[in-house]
C-alpha cells in the first residue's frame, strides 16, 4: 500500500498526462484550473459508483470498476451531445483494499480517459471502514446552445436507439453464472472498436463504451431534438425523456434491438425484451429525430448500430406495441435507489446495481 | 424517506434557486450546463467527507454534516484565490437514514451555498448497505493568470495565516467531552460573521466558515506568492506549501494564533501549539508576501485577524523556534489517510478525521 498520501497523489500525477491544451493546473495543488474556449459551455456531470451497489468486489475486476466510473459520467456528457475534458476522481477505498486493486482500478481510469482525451485533473482520496465508494465528476465542452437536452422531444418525432440493450445485464447474468472462465475478469480490454468485442454480454457489462463521438454527430448536425444516456434502463431512461418533454411515446417491441449474441440464444423473446427494458447500463443513447430529419440518420454509425424503435406522441402514454399487437403500458422498471427501500409489488430483473 | 429517485431530484430541485447568471441548465437533465466570464480560468476541485472518518453520526447535527462537506471545497476555491460558482453534490447515503436527517444535510449545504452565491447544479445520490459517504465538487472562477498557486514562496518571504488555528480540533475535544448542551448539535447556525461565534470552537468544528474573500482579496491585489487552506493542520499544509515551493521556512511558536476562548484557557500551551500545529479542519488560509507587500497586509481582514507566523528560507528545513530560543524541526503530523495504515512511531492527537 502507499505509505503517505503525498505517495499516492505523486503515483495518481504519473499517470496523468503532462501538458494539454487548455489546462493550466492539474494534480496537485488546492484545485485544478482550465481554460474554457471561446463560444464553448462547459458541461457538468458527476457519478457515483459504490461497492456492493453498482459494483461487487468479487465479480468486478478493478480494472473493470475503474472504466465503469468513469464511463457512466462520460455518457452523461456524450447524452448532452457535447466532448467530455477533465475528470475528477474521488475515491473513497477500504482500509483492506491492495495496492494492486487501487493500481488496476487507476489503470482502467485511464486507459479510458486517455481514448477519449480526458486529463484526470483531480479527486480525493480517503480510507475507510466501510465499502469502497467512487465519485467521478466530469467536465466537458459543447459549443454553445448546441447541447441537447431531454426536454426537446415533440409529437411525431421518431425514436433512436444506438447498439444493442440488455447486453449488460445479460453480461452481469454471465459474470454471475460464471458462464465464462476467469481470463475475462482480469485480461486487459482492448478498445471495444466496430468489432468482435461489441456484442460480446461480458465485455459490454465490464467495459461499456460510452458513445460520445455519436452524441457530439447529432450535436454538430443539429439532428436530435432531445437526448438521454441509457443508464437504468430503457423503461426508465425513456420515462424521463417523456416526462421532460411532456409527450408520451409508442415503441414496437419487435423494433428494440435486443441481444444477438450466443449467450443471448437460450433466451426467450419475453425474456430478452424484459432485458433490453429493464437491464440497465446500457450506455447507449436514446434520441429523438424530427420526421424531416429522420432519414438523415445513418442505420449505423462506426459500426455502432442506429434503430428506430417508435414515435413520439402528443398523448402522454407510455405504450408498448407487442408483435401481436396488443399496446400495454409500458412501466419505468429500472433501477431507482429508493424503490429499493419501498418495493412496488413487481418482480424485476436482479441487477448488480 | 423519498419513494423515488425522482421525488427525491425534484425536492433537490426545489431548494436550488432557479435563475442565476451564466447558468443555463441546472439539475434534472444528464448534466448541468454553464457559461464562463471571458477572460476567466475555471477552478475545480472535489473532497469527501466519509462517515466514521469526516465525521461522526452521533456526534455531527446533519447540517453541520452538510456545511462542512460543502466547506472543505469552498475552502479549496479561496486557496486558489477564486470565487466559488457550482457546486455538484454526491450523497451515498446509508439505508437506514431518515427524510429528516437528509433534509437536515442539504439545509446544511443550502444555507452556506446561498450565502456565497454558489448554485449546486447537479451530482448523484445512492443508497447504500454501509455508512455515508459525500463528495462535493465546486466549480470557481478567477481572472485569467491571478490564481495563486502554493508553490510560488520564495527566500525572504513573510508567512502569514487567518484566524485561529486549532479552534476546530479543540471545539471536536468539547463535543466529544458533551461539554456543550445538546441544542448546539440541532440548532439553526446564523451565519459567522466577525460576531460572537467565530471564536466559540464548538461552532467553528461544526459550521468553519471558509475564506473565500480574503482569497480574492490577496487574488486581486497580488498580495500573496503562495497561497494554501488549512485543511489537515498548519503542520503538514506548510510542509506541502514548502515542498510545493522548494523552500524552508521558520515559524515562531509564540506568534502562532491559538484559541482565545474559555474552553481553550484551560489548555497547557503545548497542547495549545499542538492542536494549532496538527489539529487540521481549520480552514484558514496560509499564505506568503514579498517583504514590500507585507505592509499592505492588514491586521485583520473583515473581522478575521491575520498573524505574521514566520519566514521563508532558501534551506529547506521547516522549523519551530520555541518561546526559549530553541529550533526544532517541525515535523507533518497532521492527517493522512495513508499514515492511518502505516502509523509512525509517535503520538497524533485525536480526530474525528
Amino acid at each position: 500500500m502507499f505509505r503517505t498520501e503525498r505517495e499516492f497523489i505523486q503515483w495518481v500525477q504519473r499517470q496523468a498526462p503532462g501538458r494539454v491544451a487548455g489546462l493550466r493546473l492539474g494534480i496537485g495543488d488546492d484545485a485544478a484550473l482550465i481554460d474554457v474556449r471561446r463560444g464553448h459551455e462547459l458541461i457538468l456531470t458527476a457519478d457515483l459508483s459504490i461497492e456492493g451497489v453498482h459494483f461487487l468486489r468479487h465479480l468486478h475486476p478493478p480494472r473493470a470498476v475503474g472504466h465503469r466510473a468513469l464511463a457512466r459520467s462520460l455518457s452523461d456528457v456524450a447524452a448532452m451531445g457535447g466532448t467530455p475534458r477533465y475528470a475528477l476522481i474521488s475515491l473513497a477505498i477500504s482500509k483492506r483494499t491492495s495496492r494492486a486493486w487501487i493500481e488496476e482500478f487507476y489503470a482502467g481510469v485511464f486507459a479510458l480517459a486517455q481514448r477519449f482525451a480526458v486529463t484526470v485533473v483531480g479527486g480525493d482520496t480517503a480510507l475507510v471502514p466501510g465499502s469502497a465508494a467512487i465519485d467521478v465528476t466530469v467536465v466537458g465542452e459543447v459549443e454553445r446552445g448546441k447541447a441537447i437536452r431531454r426536454s426537446g422531444a415533440r409529437p411525431g418525432d421518431q425514436l433512436f436507439v444506438s447498439g444493442r440493450l440488455g447486453l449488460s445485464a445479460l453480461g452481469l447474468r454471465c459474470v454471475r453464472a460464471r458462464a465464462k472462465p476467469v481470463r475475462r475478469r482480469t485480461g486487459t480490454p482492448r478498445p471495444a472498436l466496430a468489432g468482435e468485442k461489441m456484442n460480446d454480454p461480458v465485455h459490454t457489462h465490464f467495459y461499456p463504451e460510452p458513445r460520445c463521438a455519436l452524441g457530439q454527430f447529432l450535436s454538430e448536425r443539429n439532428l436530435a431534438s432531445a437526448l438521454i444516456d441509457l443508464s437504468d434502463g430503457l423503461s426508465t431512461d425513456l420515462t424521463r425523456l417523456c416526462e421532460a418533454s411532456h409527450v408520451g411515446v409508442r415503441v414496437w417491441a419487435d423494433h428494440i434491438p435486443v441481444p444477438a449474441h450466443p449467450a443471448g440464444r437460450g433466451l426467450r423473446s419475453v425474456e430478452a425484451i424484459n432485458l433490453a427494458l429493464n437491464g440497465g447500463e446500457d450506455y447507449e443513447l436514446l434520441f429523438t429525430v424530427s420526421p424531416r430529419k429522420a432519414s438523415h440518420i445513418p442505420r449505423e454509425f462506426r459500426g455502432v448500430p442506429l434503430h428506430c424503435i417508435g414515435e413520439i406522441r402528443r398523448s402522454k402514454e407510455i405504450l408498448l406495441t407487442l408483435p401481436n399487437g396488443n399496446q400495454v403500458p409500458l412501466m419505468p422498471a429500472g433501477y431507482d435507489h429508493f424503490e429499493k427501500l419501498n418495493p412496488p409489488a413487481k418482480r424485476r430483473p436482479s441487477q448488480s446495481r
